[in-house]
């Protein structure tokens, strides 16, 4: 039985549909509160033993969670791949919610099955652009798969590399394959002392988390370096020719299409030649900069990506999807069958249950606010995101490199870009090289810390928030530097907005210890 | 900007918002139609090129999806275990869209982190039940986890497995432990020809995905019979030792607490002190029975759980939260570490941030529906459910029980069970042991089709469903079964839908080609 119109709950649903960036002024506190004083209104550890009204609840959510949670429509807020939404989405999850689908069956999802299906066929597309005949024949059919939904781009790398094993592991005479026989069994059939993955250093966590779970190892994980923040192919074929000589077998490349931390991409076409000459499966993780594709002006980036074996994408980056809409896509729609599994109850064989070929078992039919993106955005009004997105950030990189207290440290190649401050006085000395390495160091080491101090004050003060990373780059060979990391994600952000956040950071620099230590 | 409140979005949202159930019978289609002719709805593969208006788009979703979805809500959709929800969740859907936190780390969620923290810790005090000191110490501590929030029931038990595989194959020496080294090192350094697992063949899928994933390989997941729903203790321990003697290591063993597939619950007590002779980690999976231990009249029945090294438990099944809501949870805080990672420029050491320690990367913040569940239904609220759902099923299975035409298989433990139509004529004959086993084959055979039949009719009927699987069961020793299996859920289901259940399926049966035969 809904409550009144005039509740507490109510009201705050109201006032989101009405206009969700007031609802968020209004309730979400810019002044920072400490995390430990938040964790003051969260250290209960018993479940309640009697039931409270819905409406007082509703009070406790505003007043000890909103207020403290994180305003990511706010156009000032750049610094994260998460922004505002389009405004059809709310109600679309009320909808998804109210139809509580599990997608992992056809008995509890019905036409989401096929919607998914279709989704992911959509995006295989995108990538790939195969034939006509190619899709009639695998979108709907039971024994294959064109991808994965999931969670997230971890799982859908994950899944990737899952695949690429038990494919390296496949059965063959009485081994019956990595899957039943396990990893240890396969490595001897195989005659591999390891299996391994090669990316750069800007490849993902998750990377590391599958090679982990998997059982490879983290030893096994080649991250090369990358001063230039892509991926060198001749340093890589290098690289898994002096591992396979080692006896090991170097199981996957990968590319990364869109770093997170920079939004560089790996030369894919080249990639795409190593793994052929090296015999691996080519993954790219294009969880941030799969969206590019849908860019005329811009999909040429994305070159040799139609070559890979598997590809990450994230709908819930730059498709503008609420979070929790991954997907993994199959160049070879036979390919997920080396995870395919049945059960008595469900998945059974034949049948055209999504489950049969996920890492997650019950899900929800998230597919149904990217089918819903991609129907009422269209190609167009996707590229307009994207196009705009890579505009404005070179407009902001322009912006910094013109000015003289500022340092543009890697320009934007998607919609990334990372800088920091640098007092004029200095940049001219430790840019020109004629800096003596211990100067080099003492000075970027004293740059590092106005960064960290600079991106937390202003963090703090609520009106504004870039992040922050520790990068390798060429121009600085003594070591890894602190910069800010902005991502311009958020169609609301405007150039003024911008220029704020220049000055704002400018003046928290000037009232820090490091700053007049930089410029004595 | 919002469309007008007479749009076609608007006019769903309202619907929903003001009467779930109306909107659902109004639109979804009762009539089953074939998955080849919903196919035909979404078989463009190719993203739209132009835009749409989001009201056709609406018009679309109306019919296309909601009408080919199922209708979850309904009292006489017995057969799953997603069932109607509290309706205060629907204008939380719409909240958590809005906000749209990303939990892997506190500066894209704030707030949310330690909400999450909290829920894992009332979730881990109901099953643990540890002093008030060891959760103000570890509640919110940085280097402790008490579980972790994931998208379903297989990611935890994934996870669960993950913690127990690498703790197995820890750092000792030189060997950096099996995260870093791999597998089939870490297999070598402790000396184990392989790692197993072992449960009842009732045992979720999930189970063999983990141990595919992990690189455990299927033969080494001990599946043992049980003609009785549960596993036997004594058997346990016998398969534990005779694998452990041919040169293995038994990782974990897995009591399952309400099977999927008839709600059994091992003897979990018993199963703690197995793990115990053998050394390994106890992992209980309760991903659906889990929050019987809200009630006072039934929490018995989990008894053992709390010696549980890890636990399972989704809240989307019995805590009646949308679906994508999973926990696993570690009676030891240190656990989790054992699968910790880091990133520059996320999840610093020391950080507080979730995800170094799950398995997914982003995720959204679903830990709000739990919390607002736990709080507005309190857990007197939860044990009127869970006692209201054993009672009710206990009820039907008398019903069934006294039916002649009837055959309860599974008495419910919990609020699941399973039966078939078996033809008065037959049930004495069968049952009683005196048919020679040529001919309890043949019946049995034919007594499957007619389970198959009556329950894809009743489905395609769509008035109501139950669903389907096959089970051994002690009573007949020629072979598995096909059954039906109800799960009482539904607060909305009344003795009389119940009654109407029975009565379409007998109708459906006497309709066959099987009931003729067997009634001859």
């Amino acid at each position: 039985m809904p409550e009144g119109k005039e509740s507490k709950l109510a009201q705050i649903e109201q006032h989101i549909s009405a206009n969700l960036a007031d609802f968020l002024s209004q309730h979400v506190v810019a002044k920072a509160t400490s995390l430990e004083q938040i964790e003051q209104h969260f250290s209960d550890f018993r479940v309640p033993e009697q039931p409270d009204f819905v409406s007082s609840h509703a009070e406790v959510l505003l007043d000890k969670l909103v207020a403290h949670s994180v305003n990511t429509y706010s156009p000032t807020f750049i610094g994260h791949m998460t922004s505002a939404l389009p405004y059809f989405q709310l109600p679309l999850a009320k909808l998804l919610v109210g139809l509580n689908q599990n997608l992992v069956k056809i008995e509890t999802s019905k036409a989401f099955t096929p919607l998914e299906r279709q989704v992911l066929g959509m995006v295989h597309e995108l990538i790939y652009a195969e034939s006509e005949d190619f899709y009639q024949h695998y979108l709907h059919s039971a024994g294959h798969s064109l991808g994965a939904f999931c969670s997230g781009g971890t799982i859908a790398n994950i899944t990737a590399l899952w695949v690429a094993r038990n494919k390296a592991l496949q059965p063959c005479g009485e081994f019956l394959g990595v899957a039943t026989d396990g990893l240890a069994a396969g490595l001897i059939e195989y005659g591999y002392r390891n299996l391994g993955v090669l990316c750069s250093k800007r490849g993902h966590y998750s990377i590391g988390k599958a090679v982990d779970v998997l059982g490879l190892g983290r030893r096994n994980m080649l991250m090369l370096d990358c001063p230039d923040q892509t991926l060198s192919p001749e340093q890589a074929l290098a690289a898994g020719k002096a591992y396979q000589e080692k006896g090991n077998k170097l199981l996957a490349i990968i590319g990364i299409a869109g770093t997170t931390e920079t939004g560089h991409i790996d030369p894919l076409d080249e990639l795409a030649d190593v793994a052929a000459e090296l015999g691996c499966h080519f993954h790219v993780d294009a969880a941030w900069g799969g969206a590019t594709l849908f860019s005329k002006s811009h999909r040429a980036l994305m070159r040799g990506i139609e070559r890979a074996d598997s590809v990450t994408i994230d709908a819930h980056k730059q498709m503008y999807v609420p979070m929790g809409a991954g997907m993994v896509l199959f160049k070879n729609p036979q390919d997920a069958n080396a995870v395919r599994h049945h059960a008595q109850y469900i998945l059974r064989e034949g049948s055209k249950d999504l489950g049969a070929t996920t890492l997650e078992g019950s899900r929800n039919g998230m597919a149904m606010m990217v089918h819903a993106s991609l129907h009422i955005l269209g190609r167009q009004g996707y590229e307009l995101l994207i196009d705009q997105n890579i505009a404005k950030a070179r407009q902001f990189a322009e912006m910094i490199a013109k000015h003289p207290d500022f340092e543009l440290i890697t320009a934007p190649v998607l919609s990334l870009m990372t800088y920091r401050i640098h007092p004029r006085k200095l940049q001219g000395q430790l840019a020109s090289g004629q800096m003596s390495p211990q100067h080099q160091i003492h000075y970027n080491g004293l740059l590092d810390q106005l960064t960290v101090s600079v991106q937390k004050l202003q963090r703090e003060a609520g009106k504004s928030f870039v992040s922050r990373t520790r990068l390798e780059i060429s121009r600085y060979q003594e070591g890894p530097i602190n910069v800010f990391r902005v991502v311009m994600a958020n169609p609301l952000t405007q150039l003024s907005d911008l220029e704020a956040i220049l000055e704002e950071q400018l003046k928290i620099a000037e009232n820090t210890e490091f700053w007049a230590e930089l410029t004595q």
